[in-house]
C-alpha cells in the first residue's frame, strides 16, 4: 500500500509499505479524507512539537474518515465497512484522568498520527476500535473528516461555560475559530464577534454567521474594542496562540469574563499580565485537544447545524501530500482547511 | 486629632490634624482596631504599588472596625454610636461594572486608605454611609478588623467554585491563606493542604484545622506533592504572589483542576507556563479584592465558624504605628496579623 | 378612541372611551397588533382564572407592540414614535422578591390587561415606561407581539437548565409549546420531540424543526415513549396544564431528569405522583411567566433565528374582537396565534 | 448462627440458621450494629411498602457495620477482619441509567434486608464485594452503621445545590432531617430551621447546630413563618412525607426556592398546589436514597464534622430485635436512632 512517510532529516515521501494487521481491540480502517491540522505543520516543517520529535520515518494524519476495513481478534466493534470517524486520542484508559473522564489529559497519552503511531496518510491505517464513530447514512467522508476539529471546538466552548444569549469574541479566523464561531452560533450565543488579518477567512466567518468579522492588520486593541463591542464580551477565545493575542483577549472581555486558551504556542514560558488578569477578574480557561465531544461533532455537522463544507478550502491526492502541506503551510489567500485523498472512492 | 502620616519621602509621623467633616452620604467614624496588611507595606516601605503612588502626605489603614461617630448631611444610615466594620472599596456605582454587580471591578475605583483618600490610621476618619456593615453585639472590634481581608478570602473561595469534599492546595500561609484555609474549612472541603515556609504560621493553620501543614523551604514541587496529594488536588490558591509558586499551583492540581491567582506581582509581566496550563487544563482564577461577602464574613467570623483571634499576632498602639508596621514587614517569627489600636477604649 | 370592553356578565362590545393619560413614569402606547393568550380565553368565556376576576367593565390584551404617542410627566424614556413591546408584569419593584431580581415572583404584581388594569384591545393604552423595549428597524409589529409569549419560553428553557445537546420532550404545541421548542432549537438541544393532537400544530412543529412531531391523540405513555425517546430524554416540557399530562413529562424523562411545569392548571390541588417523581428522581421546576427575558425573545426573533410569523394563523381588525375571540377558543383546524389589530398602519 | 426473622403474617423471631455461602463477587460480613430505619418499621408492621411486600420470611437491615469474615471465590476485596459499612443498594450495573452514573435510580434495583433479600440482622450477611466501604481505624460500629443514613442526607444537600450562606428549613427531626441538619452546617449553611412536633429531637437538633428548633404542633405555617425566617428560606427539605407538610415547604422557601421531597409517601397520588409552586416557582427535587455518598459520609462521620453519636439513642441485642422496633415505632420520647447489637463484641 501507499504511505506518505516523513523523514526525519525532513521531505515527505510516497512509499510502498506492507498493510498493518490489527491487534486484539483493534480495527484496520481505510481513510478516505484527512484533513491537515497546525500541529501537522510543525511536524513537517521543524520536525518536532515540544518534545514530541520526529526521529524516525513517520506517517501524519489525525483529522479523518474513512471506512472499517478489517477487525482485529476478539474485538466487539461496528461490522467492516461502516463509514466512520476516528478519534486519535490514545489515553492509557487506566489513571486517574482515564477513570475521572478527561482522558484528554492523561500523563501518558499518544495519538495516532504523532510520533511514533502511524496515522491517516497511508492507504491503511491501525486504530483502536474504542475510538470509531460511526457517520450518519448522509453524512459523506469530507465532513466525517471534520469530526475531529470540530470536536476540539464543541470541548472549548463546552469549557467556556456559554450561556445562550452571551455574547464572543474569538481571535483568529483559521479552522478552529471558525469552528468555534459555528458552535457558539449553533449554542445560542448573542453579538460573535471574530477577527483576524486575512479577508478570505473572514468572509467566510461572514458567511458562518459572524456579527462582526474584522481585519485587525494594524489595529491597537482600543481599536478593536471600538470596533466590536465596547464594553467587552462575556467570552474571549484566544485562537493564534501567541502571548500578545493572549493579552488582547484579557482586555476584550468584561470584567469577570473568561478567556478560553485554544492557541498553542510552543514557547516555554510566556510573559503573562497576572495584573491585567487580576485587575479584570478574566478568568483564564485553558484547552487541550477534546474529549466526549465526538458524538456532538457529528451531530452538528450531520444536521447542517454547522456548514462545515465552507471550510475546505483544496483537496489533493496523496500523491500531492508534500503540496498539500505547503498550500496549508502558506495559509491566508483562501487557504483554510485542506485536505487529503487518501483512498480514491469518496461517497 | 492624631493621625498616623506616611510621607512621600518615606516616614510615618504622629501628627495633630483637624477633625474632618462628613459630606451627604457620607458618615465620620472612629476606628478602634485597624490591621496590617501587605499592600500597606508596600506603600510603607516602596511608596507605590503599580501606579499608585504616594505623592502627598497619606494615612494608611483599610482593614477596620470602629464607631459611628456622626452622620453627614442628607444621609440614611445606622445610628451614631453603632459598632461597624467598613468595606474600603470606592466604586463609582455608576459604570457596566458597577450595575452588573462587579463592583470590585469597577475602572474609577479608588480605596480608602490608598493614594489619595486617607485611611483608619486617625482617630477620625471619613468614610461612605453605603460601606458601613454593622457588627453584631456580641463580636468585637478585633474581630471586626478582619472582616475586610476575611470578605477576600470567601471571594476567593466562591470564585474557586469549591464544593463539598472537593480538595485543596494552599500556598502560603499567611493571613489570606490562613483564612482561606478557615473559609474551606468551613464550606466543607475535604483535605485542606497548606504551605508556607514559616513555622509559626504553619502552626496556627493546623490549629485553624489544614490537614498538611508543610514546610517547604528547599523543597522541589515533586517532593511538596508527596508530602500532599500524589494525584493533585481539585483547586489550589496562590497566595504569595511569585511567578513560580503560581507554575506550583497549576502543578499542585489534578488534571482539569483550578488555580486560584490570589496573591500580587507588581512585575508587569510574569513568565507564565502556558503549555502545562493546556496540557492540565488547569483553569486560572484572578482574583481582585472581594464583593458583596462583607455581611457573609462577619456571619463566619461572629459566629465563631472561623477562630479569627488565632490570626492576630501583635496589637499596637497607634503611636507606635511605625513599630507596628516594620513587625510586619519583618514577617515570621510568629507575625501574622499585626493590628493598631486606633482609639484607646476598644470594646 | 375604540376599545373591546370585557364585561363582568359576558360579552366584549367595541365601545368609545376617552383616551386617558400618562402620569409620571409612564406613557401612552398605540397599540398595533395584539396577541391572544390563553389567559384572555379564560377571563372571555369564565370571567376569571382563580381569585382574579372581572367585576367590573375590563379592557384584555397584554402581548403586543405598538408605538409610543405620548411621554407622562417627569419621565425620561425613548422618543414619541418609537416602536416597542411592552413588558405587561407591573411589579411593585420595592419587596424582596423585586430586590432579588425575581420581579415575576413579586407578591403585589398585577398586569398590564389583567383584572384590573385595562390591556392593549383599545386605539391608546398607558403604561409604565420602564416597560418599554423598543424594536430593531427591522422588526415588523407582528413579530413585536410575540415577543411576550416568546419570553416566556425563553424563560422556561433558561429555568430548565439545557446544555447543549441534551433532548428533550415537549408535551403540547400551542404557542408556548411551539416556541420552547424554537428556542431550544436554538440554543443547541439535541433530539426535540414534541406531542399534541392537533395535525395543524404539529405540522407547524415540524417546520420548526421538531425531531419528532407525534399526533398522542389515544396512546398510552409507553406508545409514546417507544415513539420518541426510548430512554426518556432529558428534559421534558408540560406546556398543557392537566394532572395526567404532568405525570406523563415524569415518565417521559431518564431517571434524574428535569420537569418544566409550564402549563397552567387552575384547579386548587392536583393529584401528584410523588413516589413516581422520587423513583426517578425528576426535578419539578415550575414557571410562572417569564423575567428579564424580552431583550433576548426579541434578538431571537428579530435575527430569524426563531421564525415566528409561522406561528400566526389569524389576524382580525378590532371590530371583529369577538370572532378573534372565538376563533382563538376553538383553538384546532389551524388556529394557533389569533392576532388582533388594534390600529390600522401596521408598519 | 441466629436470625431475627420477620414473618407474613407478622411477628419477628429469633430462629437458627445456617450460615450463608458467599458466591463470586460476595463477601460473608458479620454484622455488628444495625440501625432501624422508617422503612423497617412499615415492613415489621404493615407487611409492606408500596409494590414490595414479605411475602416470605424475611430479615430485615440495612443499615450496618460490620466485619468481613469470608470472601466468595474469585473475588479481589479488602481482607478478611477489615470493618466495614456497607451500601445496601443492589443495581443491576448494566443499564442506561447504572450507566449514566444513576445507579440509585436503575428500574431493576433490589436492596439488601429488602424482600426478598436478606439483610443484616443476622449472624452473618452476604453481601457484594462492590458494596464494601472499609472504616478508617479509628471509627467505631455505631459511627459505621449511621452511613447509610449520612449518605442519604449527603444525596439530598448534594441535589439541593446548597451554596455556602444559604438559609435552610428542614421540615422533620428525625434521624434523616437530623443528619441533614448536620450536613447543611458542615457545608456552610448560613441559618438552619428545623421543625419539629417532639422535643427531644429538638433539643438533639439545637446540640447539633440549628439556628432555630421550633415546635410546630398546633401552628399555622404563618405562624412557623414568623418563628423561623419570615422572607423564607433558599432551601426547605420534607422529611416528614405528608402531603400537608411538602406545602407547607413550599410556604417556607423564598420565592424562586427550593423544596426538597426527602420524605416518603406510600400513596398512590398526593394533592399538589402545583398554582402554587408556580406562582412561587419553587423548585421541587425529589430524592431517592443516595449515590456515591458512602466516602463523603464516613468522613464527616469519622472526622467529628458530624457528631453522630449525638442520634443513637437506645441500643438493644439481637434477642430483643422485636422490643427495638417497638421502641422505634413509638417515636418521640426520646426515641431517634434505634439500633441492635447483632455480635457481641462492638469495637
Amino acid at each position: 500500500m501507499k504511505a506518505a512517510v516523513l523523514h526525519p532529516e525532513g521531505g515527505l515521501e510516497i512509499e510502498e509499505r506492507p498493510v498493518p494487521e490489527p491487534g486484539p481491540e483493534e480495527v484496520l480502517v481505510s481513510p478516505r479524507l484527512v484533513g491537515i491540522c497546525g500541529s501537522d505543520l510543525h511536524y513537517y516543517k521543524e520536525g518536532r512539537i515540544g518534545d514530541w520529535r520526529v526521529t524516525e520515518p513517520h506517517v501524519l494524519g489525525h483529522e479523518f474518515a474513512g471506512v472499517v476495513e478489517e477487525i482485529g481478534p476478539d474485538t466487539e466493534t461496528v461490522p467492516v465497512g461502516t463509514h466512520v470517524a476516528v478519534e486519535p486520542i490514545l489515553p492509557c484508559w487506566n489513571c486517574d484522568s482515564c477513570n475521572r473522564g478527561v482522558y484528554n489529559l492523561c500523563p501518558h497519552i499518544s495519538f495516532t498520527g504523532s510520533p511514533h503511531t502511524d496515522g491517516a496518510l497511508q492507504e491503511s491505517v491501525v486504530v483502536p476500535a474504542r475510538g470509531l464513530h460511526p457517520l450518519p447514512d448522509d453524512m459523506d467522508f469530507q465532513l466525517g473528516a471534520l469530526v475531529e476539529p470540530t470536536s476540539i471546538a464543541v470541548h472549548a466552548v463546552r469549557r467556556s461555560g456559554l450561556r445562550p444569549g452571551e455574547t464572543v469574541t474569538i481571535i483568529g479566523a483559521g479552522p478552529i475559530g471558525l469552528l468555534i464561531l459555528a458552535v457558539c452560533r449553533g449554542y445560542g450565543a448573542g453579538a460573535v464577534h471574530i477577527t483576524d488579518i486575512d479577508p478570505g477567512r473572514l468572509a467566510i466567518a461572514e458567511a458562518l454567521g459572524a456579527t462582526t468579522a474584522i481585519n485587525v492588520r494594524g489595529m491597537e486593541t482600543e481599536e478593536i474594542r471600538q470596533a466590536t463591542d465596547r464594553a467587552g464580551t462575556d467570552i474571549a477565545f484566544e485562537a493564534v496562540g501567541s502571548a500578545r493575542t493572549l493579552e488582547t483577549a484579557m482586555e476584550l472581555v468584561r470584567p469577570s469574563g473568561r478567556v478560553v486558551a485554544v492557541g498553542v504556542n510552543i514557547t516555554e514560558r510566556i510573559p503573562f499580565n497576572l495584573m491585567l488578569a487580576q485587575s479584570r477578574e478574566a478568568t483564564v480557561i485553558p484547552i487541550y485537544l477534546g474529549r466526549d465531544a465526538f458524538p456532538e461533532a457529528i451531530e452538528l455537522l450531520s444536521s447542517g447545524r454547522i456548514q462545515g463544507d465552507r471550510l475546505v478550502s483544496h483537496r489533493f491526492p496523496l500523491e500531492f501530500a508534500a503540496e498539500a502541506m505547503d498550500t496549508a503551510l502558506q495559509g491566508g489567500e483562501g487557504s483554510v482547511k485542506v485536505m487529503i485523498e487518501v483512498n480514491s472512492q469518496p461517497k
